[in-house]
């Protein structure tokens, strides 16, 4: 594996001399380890049936990482059983992106068992540095909007919310980027190919997905059908028994796709033709910031959001009266039970959908259906762009989602009779407002559709809130004010700061004499004590020239490029696009080196520029 | 699952009753029904993160399947040490199908464990039965052939010796039929759906196959790649330490796969025309007897055959000198470590493959690669149908394997020089004896070229053998007579009575005070003596009538139909299809019938008639 970028990072000796002290500082109970051990030796011989003599140092990462698997199915099945038993109220987070990244790490550090694991393989002879840099990334995201769903997760769990992710397995994630011979090229990502151990099929949990057919206009008949099987990942919380699941849904052929065939050769074509309902699930559509109107995008969007909604709706009925079917005045008990964010519009069809299953399937009456959906759906905006917002053409909805294209007309049809109601005779507010663009091909905004089925809509800063409040969506900000608010994007700290920098972790543990900042971020506060004790401070300078030093080995071992860690690092890392402006960073960079030449005598900063692209792995 | 076709058979109980009474008196350890419960215990946690209060049969089947799983490993683990330290002889068995059926039940028999599994559900509160049915048949073939394979490998681990079957893993085995308003339709097999825990990918161990380019007369240049990912299953002996493989190879997509695309629709594009290299491995031809000519089977046939001749040449180099490149002289004694069966033409271009990694990779002369082919070889005929012969068109040789195309002209170039000295100016005989069949479209014969290139052949049956003595291959036979043999198709005794009968295999052991029949089917000659047994053969009928009366509550619960489980039951259970004439089969009964009603007074035997098809789950 990994011939072109090697993990170099890893061997950098000074990483994992400081990693191991912290470990065994930590460890108290020698027989975990011993566990831990007997556990890897275990998965390696019985689950890869492989000895050391013939192992590679992925069997190994594979084996540990079901060691550590094993620790996280005893919570995950505890807490399924608690929240059984308990009925809490459930959130569900839709996004068509997660990008968690690697698990192992994270996961090691969550269950507080990494420095278990990191003397359990020192003493199997490991180098547990080398053994992480196996794992692929789950890069099923193109930047902030899936890192957000991701970081959500980990803090639902840490804070015991009752939190489901719901979102595609995509086979291919986002690309790698490489500089082939000067250009740019990007390669699929194939990071299931050796396997993912986090990740638990449940074939016997399938869904039907419908598409296409027809309407005939008061329900959906002569529907293709396609499976949705869902894998789940366990998401635990940090010190904490909360286990919670991330559902990614995998698009299946069922036995009935077009297999009306007898002879021979077409039997084969026949099953060959299954790849068009399997590629519904094949490739994160790799659009940052970008509306590309695809059908295979929209099916991608309808086809999670069926199974989601299906998946939904099953819990609450089992949990309301053990699955069967539920009393019209219990659906009003719905939005008490469930709540769901929409992370972006694409998955904004979750509105259509729960109105289409309410009144075609479960008999609702429009108004009661309304009055059900507009409680559950919340809608995080991610943009202003506007060729970012998604615009569906109606001549497309109708053909993949006749009955939907109905659905979204009539909720159009009412918003607009409210819009005229408070703005009588404004006309091109109406234009405005309306969930049908019209003038050239006629279009569902899909923001609109968004913000008239939720009870809350939220930017992800103060100035982008302001923005969509002022500008995007001024008029629909005027009419229903208190919907909209700003929920500021946040990360967890466990991956971004505990995982990512162990030893500031760590002083700051010291400093602060307690962990909790791991679990409340608002903790770190209590630094600002700090702020003028030389020790601390130079001990926060010693640790990032070290952090800085391990870089410029990185860098050397590469490249064979020298920098100086005492440099201030200037670091542009994510993929390179027009849009991202590496070009204008490269221009500020010349502006820089001419000030130098201009007046080579003053005091000027030592800079380090510092570029990355989309590599996560080059196998 | 199984809506349509329960297994109910499995719920006659008199079979588990009397099964579970062979159990139990063969069970002698304790601990070792408390150490399956504790595996079954674990992997169901664990693995499948599932508790009983969720779990489906099929998690069952699972988490037991991965407990005698465990055992397999260990077994296999030490197999592969010690033919990695001894290096004897390899029998590689190159077949495109293994008609494996279900792996559980065998496993327990091999690894003489029935018992205690048996006993360890028991206690569960499980119904092993009802468990058994979970397990999709692995229906990698269309009969004969697929399971003659099947019982090779079996039989050669239990004799303990080398052997390896190579095939492809097909995502589609053979397909279900089932009659529908009077109709036969065919349905595909996702055998793989649920997962198969008797495999182990290895995918660090992938082969590249090459296909299509050109050659420039003396190599082969600018070829497409695909790659082969093996798939081995541990083939355990009866009651022996001997755990050999079963290694299936499915079809991958390398990076390299024509992805110099730059912008985002193309690049979701290139990734899903992926599919076209792993279409290759997507299903079964299911050709019985009938040649059909497709390029996709022809890909399908030399990627089994170029994967499989890369894994037997690496696994001999490492085993002559640890991997470094081998002398030529060395290559002479490829004979000694590795003879290849081939299971009909179907891998015959392995003849081809070998010559030119030897001549072309290695740099042997022509004579010495040609000495090495001949003296490896065997192959193995199953039909003398006209229609069934593989005969593929040059042209289309020529395209996808243009070195192959070269070197099969001029293996029949110099085996034309040797007919002709034989038969000086006999040309109709050189007409008949050329691998290059002429008049009309060109094609090459592939018998005729796994004739050449082996040194024997050999029909399945003494009558068969005969045939293609005399007539099929007469001509070859008469210039080289003593490459002709027979072998008679055997099958194992384990799967075929030890498990499908076990009351008579029960019978058998007492009454010959013996379990080596098991081993070395010839033993049950000594049950002549019983001939005349009125005890023994009692006890005979009595296990056949309680057989019959099984399959009579089986035709009940599934048909509502009440068959005489004392009448003759006259079976015939094998695709629905012309060649297979169930339809003269018909017309036997109408005749039987006819004479009944002409004749109603005489002694006829009271007569069932049972059709069945390839039904093996219907999902």
């Amino acid at each position: 594996m990994s011939e072109g970028m090697k993990p170099a990072f890893r061997k950098v000796p000074s990483i994992g001399k400081a990693r191991r002290e912290i470990s065994l500082k930590n460890i108290t109970q020698v027989g975990d380890v011993n566990a831990v051990m007997k556990a890897f030796n275990q998965h390696l011989h019985l689950r890869l049936m492989k000895d050391r003599t013939v192992s590679t140092n992925h069997d190994y990462y594979t084996a540990i990482a079901n060691a550590v698997r094993d620790k996280l199915a005893e919570k995950w099945i505890k807490t399924q059983q608690h929240y059984y038993q308990e009925n809490p109220k459930r959130v569900y987070y839709l996004s068509m992106e997660f990008l968690m990244g690697r698990t192992l790490t994270n996961t090691m550090v969550n269950l507080q068992m990494s420095s278990i694991v990191e003397e359990a393989l020192f003493q199997l002879g490991l180098d547990i540095e080398q053994i992480e840099d196996e794992e692929n990334d789950a890069g099923l995201g193109n930047g902030g909007l899936g890192r957000l769903a991701a970081c959500f997760l980990d803090s639902m769990a840490t804070l015991g919310v009752a939190g489901y992710g719901y979102g595609i397995r995509y086979e291919y994630g986002i690309f790698s980027q490489k500089i082939d011979n000067g250009w740019q090229v990007e390669h699929p990502e194939d990071w299931l190919k050796f396997g993912n151990p986090w990740e638990q099929s449940r074939p016997e949990k399938a869904y039907e997905v419908q598409f296409y057919g027809r309407t005939d206009g008061e329900s959906w008949k002569d529907a293709q059908i396609v499976l949705a099987i869902p894998y789940d990942t366990p998401i635990p919380g940090y010190a904490t028994k909360t286990c919670n699941s991330l559902r990614l849904w995998s698009a299946s052929s069922p036995k009935e796709f077009d297999l009306s065939y007898f002879n021979h050769g077409d039997y084969v074509k026949a099953v060959l033709d299954r790849n068009t309902a399997e590629n519904i699930t094949k490739v994160l559509y790799p659009n940052d910031n970008f509306f590309e109107g695809k059908e295979l995008r929209l099916k991608q969007e309808y086809f999670m959001v069926s199974a989601t909604m299906q998946d939904i709706l099953r819990r609450f009925k089992q949990n309301v009266e053990g699955g069967t079917p539920v009393a019209s005045a219990l659906w009003s008990s719905l939005p008490d039970m469930v709540a769901i964010q929409l992370n972006d519009t694409h998955p904004a069809l979750a509105i259509p959908e729960l109105m289409r299953v309410l009144i075609d399937i479960e008999g609702l009456s429009w108004e009661a259906a309304w009055s059900i959906c507009t409680k559950i759906f919340a809608y995080t905006n991610h943009t202003v762009l506007p060729e970012a917002l998604e615009r569906w053409a109606v001549s497309m909805i109708e053909r993949l989602l006749p009955r939907h294209m109905q659905i979204i007309f009539e909720i159009n049809h009412r918003h607009l009779i409210d819009v005229t109601r408070s703005y009588p005779g404004d006309v091109t507010k109406m234009q405005r407002m309306s969930l049908i663009e019209e003038g050239g091909e006629k279009r569902v905004n899909m923001a609109h559709l968004a913000i008239v089925g939720s009870h809350k809509v939220n930017g992800v800063s103060a100035i982008h809130t302001n923005i969509i409040k002022n500008e995007t969506f001024k008029d629909f900000c005027e009419m229903t004010p208190d919907k909209f608010v700003n929920v500021t994007n946040g990360i967890t700290p466990r991956r971004w700061l505990k995982l990512c920098n162990p030893s500031l972790a760590e002083l700051i543990t010291k400093s602060l004499d307690s962990e909790d900042w791991i679990r409340n971020l608002s903790e770190l506060e209590r630094l600002k004590a700090l702020d003028n004790d030389e020790v601390f401070l130079g001990k926060v300078l010693e640790i990032k020239i070290a952090n800085k030093r391990s870089v410029a080995a990185y860098i050397k071992e590469q490249y064979g490029i020298e920098v100086l860690p005492e440099s201030l690092f200037d670091i542009q890392v994510k993929r390179i696009h027009e849009y991202k402006r590496q070009l204008m960073n490269v221009l500020h960079v010349v502006t820089l080196y001419n000030r130098i030449k201009k007046n080579p005598t003053a005091n000027h900063v030592a800079r380090t520029v510092i570029f990355g692209g989309k590599v996560s792995f080059i196998i």
